[in-house]
C-alpha cells in the first residue's frame, strides 16, 4: 500500500513536472495582443511612430496596464513613470524575479521591438494563471519608460538617471521631465524608483533579435551572453582647403582623402580578426563642402562594438596606428575625440545555461550570441544578474516598419522566457 | 646726304622699337593703386570682401572708373553693368583689342584676383599715353561685373547670359536683375551688352595664377595655353541603412565604404596617367548620418578638370570601371548625374607666342600652363581669339585674404601684356 501510494504520487509529481516544462506559450494571444497594441501610433507604412510621451504612447501605456490588472497583477506606476506588476509567491520575503521590457518606439518604428519581450512577460503572467503556477519567488513584470530615448527607465530603476538627463528633449518634443511628469511618474521624486543590489534575483528580458543571425540560420532562440560595449569618437582629419583647379594632384593636403583611407582601412580591420567585433563610419561631413574645393576638414564618426571591451580598445589601436600612415602620406592630420562609451554588459553565465536548457526542454534550436543593440537589461545588470532571450527578426530588420517576427516566434520566446523564470525560481543562488 | 639721311631714320626709328619692347611698367603705381583699391570692402584679415553689388563694389568700381577717365579713355557703363573704357587707334574702322578683368571679390576675398587685371589694363593705357604711343587697332579695357558669381558681365558680352540666369541670387543677397540696376545696368535691355565675332582683335587677360606653379619654380610670367573644362557630377551611392551594432561586418551594403572606396580610386587614377588633369570629391553627405547607424545612402561631388575634354571623358571612364568592382565588392549601387559642364577654352596659339615672346624680349622667364581655375576670357573665347598672362601667386593661395603678388610680379605682367597688346596690334591676322 505504501508503495502503490509512493508509486502515485511520484507518477503525479512527475507528470506535472513534465506537465510544466512543456507549457507552451499562445501564439494566438501573443499576434492578437501585438495586433491590438499595434494600433496606438499605427504609422501609413503598417508600423508604429510610438515615441515616448507621446498621445500613442499614453494609449499604449494604458492598454498593456490594463492587460496586466486583468493577469491579475498588482500594477503602479514608480516615481520614474515605469509600470510595475507584481504577483506574490509563496515567500514574499524573497527578492522578486523580474521581467520585461518597453513598448516606446523609435520615429517610424514597427510592432516588435520592445513590444514582444513586453506582451510576452504578460503571456509569462497569463500561462502561470492557468496553470495554476505559484512561484516560491514574487515576480515583477516591467514595462520600462523611454527605452528608445535612451533607456530612461531602466536609468532610473538602476540609480544612474541624472538630474541634467531630464531637461534633454526627447523624440516627442517634450524634455524628459515633461514626459515623466505626462506618463504618471513625478520627475522631483524620480530616484525613488531607484532599486538596489538584492532586490531582485534576476532581471529577464524576452526580445527580438535586431539583426538576422537567427533568421538566416533558422534558430528559434538566441541565448544572449552580453550586450556589446559602444566605444564613439569624433575624428577630425584637418589638411589644407584648396582650389580643386588650381592645386596639382601631388600638392594636395585632401582631408576627403584622408577620411576615405581611414574608412577602407577602418572596415578591413575590423574584418581582419576573427570575432563578432563591427566598426562603422555613419556620420561624416566635409568642409568647406563645395564641389570645387579641395576638403580643408573632414568631420566623421567610428563607432566599434563588441563583447569584449579589451578587443574594443585593441581594434581602435590597429585604426589608429593604420592612420599614422594616412597622416604621413597625406599631409592631413587625424585626431580623435570620445564621443560615448558604454562598457560591455555581460549577462549571467547560469542564467544563460537555463536559457538553453529551457529551449532545449522545449525541442528549440538555441544558440549563444551578443546582443549588438542596447537594451533595458545593460541597465538592470548593474543591480541583478541578468538573461536575455532573443527570437528572429525577419532579414535581420528592426526600427523599421518593415520590422516582423512570427507568432511562433514570439510564443516560442515566451515560452522559454517561462521556463526560465521556473528554473530561476527553483535555483540556489 | 640721302644716305645719312637713311641712317639717321634708321636709327631713330629702331631706337624707337627697342625702346618701344622694352617699356616697363611702374611697381610702383600699381602697387599704390592696388592699395587704394584694397579700402573698398577692407576686411579684417588683410583681404577685401567685395562681392558683386555691394556697397564696397559699387564704391571699388567707381575709383575704377576714375582711374580710367584720368587716364583718359571714353568710359560707359554698358546695358549688363560692365565698365567698358575706349581709347581711339588710328585705324577706327578696325576691330579693338580688347584687354582688362574683374574686381568683384568672393567673400572673404584677397587683393589681387581679378584687381591685378584690371589695375594692370589702366597702367597699359598709362603707358601708352607716357610713351605717346598710338596703336592702328582702337583698344577697349574691360571692367566685367560679378566675375566671381559665374561669369556674369562675360557672360552677357559674349552673348550666353539668359533671363533665368536674372533671378540667381548672388553673394550679396541681391538677385542679378537687381544687381545689375545697382551698378547702372539695365536688366531688360542687357542683351544690347553682347558683341559679336569680328568685334575684337583679341582679348586679354593678366591675371594672378592661383596657384603654386610659378611661385614654387620662380618663373615669372604663365603663357596660358587655354582654361581646363570642368565636369561635375553628383555620384550616388545606394546601399541599405542598418543597424551598426547587430549586422555584421560581412553582410553590410554600407554606402559609405563604397564611396570611400570611390574616392580612393578616384585619387589613384587622376594620378596614374601622365599630364596635369585633377579629380576631386568635395562635397559629401552620407544619410541616416547618425553615429550607430551603417550609412544607406551617400551622396558625393565628382570633379574633372583637364585642357583636354577627352582626356576628362577617359579618366571618368576609368572611375567609373573601377566602380563597377566597387559595386560588386560592396553590393552599393553607384549611379551619377551631370552636375555641370564648362568645355575647356584653348587660347589662340599665336597669342600665346607673342606672350612669350614679349616675356623674353623683358628678360622675363616663362612658361606654358593651364589655368585650373575658370576666368572671363573663356566666356570672350567664344566670340574671339584670346591670351591670358599669369603672374605668380605666393605659395599658390587664392581666394583667401593671403592672396600675395609683388609690386615687381605685378609691373612684369602688365609689361607683357602692353607688348602682347603692341604686337597684335602689328600682327596680321
Amino acid at each position: 500500500m505504501k508503495y502503490i501510494l509512493t508509486i502515485a504520487l511520484l507518477t503525479i509529481f512527475s507528470y506535472n513536472i513534465i506537465a510544466q516544462n512543456q507549457i507552451k506559450a499562445s501564439a494566438q494571444r501573443l499576434e492578437a495582443r501585438i495586433k491590438a497594441l499595434s494600433q496606438y501610433g499605427a504609422n501609413p507604412e503598417g508600423g508604429v511612430s510610438r515615441v515616448a510621451y507621446s498621445e500613442a504612447d499614453i494609449a499604449g501605456r494604458a492598454y498593456v496596464l490594463q492587460l496586466m490588472r486583468d493577469a491579475g497583477l498588482e500594477v503602479r506606476i514608480d516615481a520614474a513613470g515605469n509600470i510595475i506588476g507584481k504577483r506574490k509567491g509563496k515567500n514574499n520575503n524573497l527578492p522578486s524575479i523580474a521581467f520585461g521590457s518597453h513598448i516606446d518606439s523609435v520615429p517610424g518604428g514597427g510592432n516588435y521591438d520592445g513590444d514582444v519581450g513586453s506582451l510576452g512577460a504578460i503571456e509569462c503572467i497569463e500561462l502561470m494563471n492557468e496553470n495554476k503556477i505559484v512561484t516560491e519567488h514574487p515576480v515583477e513584470v516591467f514595462i520600462f519608460q523611454n527605452e528608445e530615448g535612451g533607456l530612461v527607465g531602466s536609468e532610473a530603476i538602476s540609480g544612474i538617471l541624472t538630474d541634467e538627463e531630464l531637461s534633454l528633449i526627447s523624440s516627442s518634443g517634450k524634455t524628459l521631465r515633461q514626459g515623466m511628469i505626462d506618463i504618471g511618474g513625478d520627475p522631483n521624486r524620480f530616484r525613488e524608483a531607484a532599486r538596489k543590489k538584492g532586490d531582485f534575483k534576476a532581471f529577464l528580458e524576452l526580445h527580438i533579435e535586431q539583426g538576422g543571425f537567427l533568421d538566416a540560420e533558422g534558430i528559434n532562440i538566441g541565448v544572449v551572453e552580453g550586450i556589446v560595449g559602444i566605444k564613439q569618437w569624433m575624428v577630425t582629419f584637418q589638411g589644407k582647403a584648396n582650389h580643386a583647379g588650381t592645386t596639382p594632384m601631388d600638392k594636395r593636403q585632401d582631408a576627403m582623402l584622408a577620411a576615405a583611407r581611414f574608412v577602407v582601412e577602418t572596415n578591413r580591420i575590423a574584418r581582419s580578426i576573427p570575432g563578432r567585433q563591427v566598426a562603422t563610419n555613419g556620420k561624416i561631413k566635409a568642409e568647406p563642402g563645395a564641389p570645387n574645393v579641395i576638403p580643408g576638414k573632414v568631420e566623421m564618426t567610428l563607432e566599434i562594438r563588441d563583447l569584449n571591451f579589451e578587443k574594443m580598445l585593441s581594434v581602435f589601436e590597429m585604426i589608429k596606428a593604420a592612420a599614422v600612415t594616412i597622416e604621413n602620406e597625406t599631409g592631413v592630420s587625424i585626431r580623435y575625440e570620445n564621443l560615448n562609451e558604454d562598457i560591455p554588459a555581460v549577462t549571467d553565465k547560469r542564467i544563460q545555461d537555463m536559457i538553453a536548457a529551457a529551449a532545449k526542454d522545449l525541442n528549440l534550436s538555441y544558440k549563444y550570441m551578443p546582443s549588438g543593440a542596447g537594451h533595458d537589461t545593460q541597465d538592470m545588470a548593474r543591480i541583478a544578474p541578468t538573461g536575455m532571450v532573443f527570437v528572429p527578426s525577419k532579414d535581420g530588420i528592426s526600427h523599421s516598419p518593415k520590422e516582423y517576427t512570427s507568432p511562433e516566434d514570439m510564443a516560442n520566446g515566451a515560452s522559454v522566457l517561462l521556463q526560465t523564470i521556473l528554473k530561476l525560481d527553483k535555483a540556489k543562488f
